[in-house]
């Protein structure tokens, strides 16, 4: 019995690396799409939302499924509910990705972001691919270390998220305000992503060590 | 036994009820502050977010014991973990409107929002804190026709988003690039807030008819 559970358990936890790595191909596509202006990678995250949804039902329907049969209690409960946390949580990375998405469709074939904001709005997409292409991995092996080392990564998010701000009240701003309004916005799309990453990883720490996880 | 279990999820309901009255209080502060441009009342906002925090914990803390010392399946599982979700959700409310009561701090004694924004936001705020309020009301009283109508405003709230892009986004905005900034990201977070309610209110329609809920 406990045998078989934790196999299902080690089985929603790949399932759980495998959606993590389709919201990084989504939040990747979505910052090609708003780098390029191309419009059918922009399509293509927006419609391949469905299939995230679609996993994180899954996960949902097994994790369920493992506490009404199993009905497993102290360490093991917590990890099956610290699941379904994260699933949530990856869920709604896959989300903000659409959001990004569909900025990028919003201005094609023009780029919304303007020249004097691309370099830290690439540099904020590509520290939060990164963050959620590495908390795949955390998931997978269970790593406590990266997991402490993905925190590192948010405050450079911070730092970037403040240097758009910078920039686009600044008087060298010529983007005007509908640029200035998309920047803003998606650099709170790429933070949010952060904020979940971290708080996925947050959610490893606990189902390996049990200490409490960061709050998300 | 199942007489304990029933009344012990009877108690995270009224709890969870509780803790959404807390937030409708911090989104009607956090407007105040905001439309007022009183740092004391942002303060308290900011300052007071610990208490749902600690709501939130109470709730889980007694949702992982009722899932551990009374095993339920079925329809009583899922109706813990779906106040499990609930209590996530509530928690997050809790801190857009922080977000909101940060930007009204940041302009104090200024105004965040231009004249010609207020009574859009004014009136996205109103719908935000009306949501919460009946949605406290619903858990209450597992009000599923209320639940329903929840929905209907948000309709509203996504009519009143799009008016302040059109205003900000329009010839006659005088408010400059930093007030567009604010108003676009109020209008996202009085949105997740409404968001949210709306997701909350499906579980309690999940909860009582065993229908699956909008996907938040």
């Amino acid at each position: 019995m406990r045998y078989a559970f934790h196999d299902q358990l080690d089985s929603i936890f790949s399932d759980l690396a495998d959606i993590c790595r389709q919201v990084e191909t989504a939040v990747r596509l979505a910052t090609e799409a708003l780098l390029t202006g191309r419009a059918d990678v922009a399509e293509q995250v927006i419609s391949g939302d469905v299939q995230i949804d679609r996993a994180r039902e899954r996960v949902e329907d097994t994790a369920l499924a493992l506490l009404s049969l199993q009905a497993p209690v102290a360490g093991d409960l917590r990890t099956v509910v610290a699941a379904l946390r994260m699933v949530s949580e990856l869920e709604r990375m896959g989300d903000l990705a659409v959001h990004v998405a569909k900025i990028a469709r919003l201005r094609t074939p023009n780029l919304a972001v303007p020249e004097q904001a691309r370099e830290t709005m690439a540099r904020m997409a590509a520290v939060a691919e990164d963050m959620v292409s590495r908390v795949a991995d955390i998931i997978d092996e269970r790593n406590v270390e990266q997991a402490e080392a993905v925190r590192k990564d948010d405050e450079e998010m911070d730092t970037l998220r403040r240097s758009t701000f910078t920039q686009l009240l600044g008087k060298e701003w010529t983007g005007g305000i509908e640029a200035a309004v998309d920047v803003a916005l998606l650099g709170r799309y790429y933070e949010r992503i952060a904020d979940h990453a971290v708080a996925v990883a947050g959610r490893v720490i606990f189902v390996v060590t049990g200490a409490a996880p960061a709050s998300s």
